[in-house]
């Protein structure tokens, strides 16, 4: 008998962390390999949850406060045009849990989930820690955008799946998905019964409008679509671990149940932090939309100036995900650059083994801390290889 | 195929919840069916997270702030006189979440797993989720006190069983393992490789001492002991989600790594609170300490004192477990004593099929409204029979 479980023994490192590890202990690095900004959570948030601290200090409700949940339905409603009531949502501890919860709802061993990546690594393990048989469709880099080969997909999508996994805005690439392709896909998915779990972590983080095109702007609340969400991108919140799932309203007692067996309920005064952010909380994300935006142009002028490098345009999230010439081990270029340039990025590896070749960098940071990294990285990238 | 996963189909809802959900929507009903006091959290608590909240925003280690994993080595060295150092320490978003990863890192589908109860359903249920195979071995009460069948129990732990889930002081029973049945258990589980996993969260919640007896006073951190517990009782901390896993540190890795994929951390300025506590709270678990002695002897004297009851000796934890004579549907029992009594009970059935005849009553209650809870049951429990 083994002394773990397999699942357990069948986890990796990440190899974001391996690098990032090495970093943290060396003197004066910049690091730009984790998905958060350098910017502290506004008051709205700390206000509230000051004041609630004064006396929310017993359980809450499995699926959250009910105030919570009728905002999240009211941002949700005014943002993507559609129609979700409070059974459809489902406050969770962070994104990743309304992802852990999502898969342990829908899958169990052996069922088949697709994935389209390169993708945050922890999107699909939530998947595979459940024992889902997880496969990828990978983007590919054409004339500077990140494509999506939706025959490819549709072909992978016969009525033995279970789900398919999408990321848009995507997190390493940028790429966002359209809403002719989600209306594709829907369309699809409606005909094999297919679960459409759709990680929306940076919906708002949109270069283009004031949020991503959104599966639920086409979708009846019934239809199998399950939106997993975060407070942390957006309203610069990573630390609070606050985020929700909107499923159909039939899913509201088992994703509840799940709830009290994994963590029975997300502190109130965290949930009023939330709250306070859905009331007052958008000229924050005006803000941080507004500081993304340069922080990108001095990204896509940098990066694009240098010899070997192929910048990608990306439509969203906050990262450039670009490989360079002659780099073939993504994990060594980063561990090298900590010591060639000072400057920590996340090695495209981590990503999946088609990503490799490419490396990321997170350009949430101040304008002056952004041009220091940029100058050493053009300085040192080439001695790192 | 199945719409959602044969797991979720498999849960079945709490019958707490389901006697909760009724009386909630009552008019004037004294709860007593949540395992969690009316008292509210102590301001080192409050203060230090408060204080957090000024910069304590971004994502922290998966296993917690050292200062906090410190601190809890500390805390348990000092209590059980053993010698945990920070690798054997998880911080969790709950005990709850401290099952959850345990199981995760335990079991594969159908592992064997033993479990004594009655006991509060979540335990088990966590280890089902991932697919164990879980049997139980009762307590049965003998001439006023709970015992357990060591025979019995060593019968049923074979070198084929992966691990065995104790609740010591126990939900819902208060009984409480002694030290030599500790050293019993613990000589088998080595001898036949099994994990001991034992739901510590009412340690301090102990009749007869500073702590219930531990574990960890008899082993070396090598041994196969994951010992789970959260601030939520000893600490009146229930709505701030937090807790703590100690494990031998070669599980180090594996549970940062089923944290990540779980929730990936918890907050930063909660994890304050609990290391102010540990730190200044040490009065307050006496205060409790104190009022739940005056709470129990309130029980005990009006419970003793009414006819075909039959009450229990608890060693520890918060509850009364007691049976009434003639009942033999504890749920519709207690749904009947919402309307007969204006109290609210959890039905024994709650807790395994071989603890119906039995209710729960949480007395962590201030002392008059406990004297209300008591007049009101004296004179309606005959009629909800």
């Amino acid at each position: 008998m083994t002394i773990y479980s397999r699942r357990a023994a069948a986890l990796s490192a990440s190899l974001i962390r391996e690098v990032a590890e090495t970093g943290m202990k060396m003197y004066d690095i910049i690091p730009l390999w984790f998905g958060e900004g350098q910017w502290p959570t506004a008051m709205p948030a700390i206000k509230a949850a000051r004041a609630a601290l004064d006396h929310d200090h017993f359980y809450q409700p499995n699926s959250g406060k009910p105030a919570l949940r009728e905002a999240l339905c009211d941002y949700m409603n005014r943002l993507y045009n559609c129609h979700v009531t409070p059974p459809s949502i489902t406050v969770t501890g962070s994104g990743m849990q309304g992802l852990m919860l999502t898969a342990q709802a829908l899958c169990d061993p052996a069922d088949k989930v697709i994935v389209i990546g390169p993708v945050w690594p922890n999107l699909a393990e939530s998947f595979r820690i459940v024992g889902a048989d997880i496969s990828f469709v990978h983007l590919s880099a054409h004339q500077g955008r990140w494509q999506l080969d939706m025959d490819r997909l549709l072909g992978l999508l016969g009525d033995d799946v279970k789900a398919v996994l999408v990321n848009s805005p995507n997190n390493p690439t940028g790429w966002v998905m359209t809403q002719s392709e989600q209306d594709i896909l829907l369309s699809h998915c409606r005909r094999n019964g297919i679960w459409i779990v759709s990680d929306d972590v940076y919906s708002r983080l949109y270069r283009h409008g004031r949020a991503a095109p959104h599966l639920f702007s086409l979708a009846s609340p019934e239809d199998r679509i399950i939106s997993v969400n975060s407070f942390s991108k957006a309203w610069s919140m990573t630390g609070w671990r606050l985020g929700w799932v909107a499923a159909p309203p039939e899913l509201e007692a088992t994703l509840a149940q799940l709830t009290e067996f994994n963590i029975s309920c997300t502190a109130g005064f965290i949930q009023e932090a939330g709250l306070a952010m859905l009331t007052d909380g958008e000229p924050e994300i005006q803000q941080l939309t507004q500081k993304l935006a340069d922080s990108f142009a001095l990204t896509q002028s940098r990066l694009s100036a240098l010899p070997d490098i192929s910048f990608i345009q990306p439509d969203g999230a906050f990262y450039s995900f670009f490989s360079i010439r002659g780099m073939t081990d993504s994990t060594r270029f980063c561990k090298s650059l900590l010591h060639t340039a000072g400057v920590g990025l996340a090695p495209g590896r981590a990503f999946g083994p088609e990503a490799e070749g490419f490396v990321r960098l997170c350009y949430a940071q101040p304008a002056e801390r952004l041009k220091t990294a940029f100058d050493r990285f053009a300085d040192g990238y080439r001695a790192a290889l």
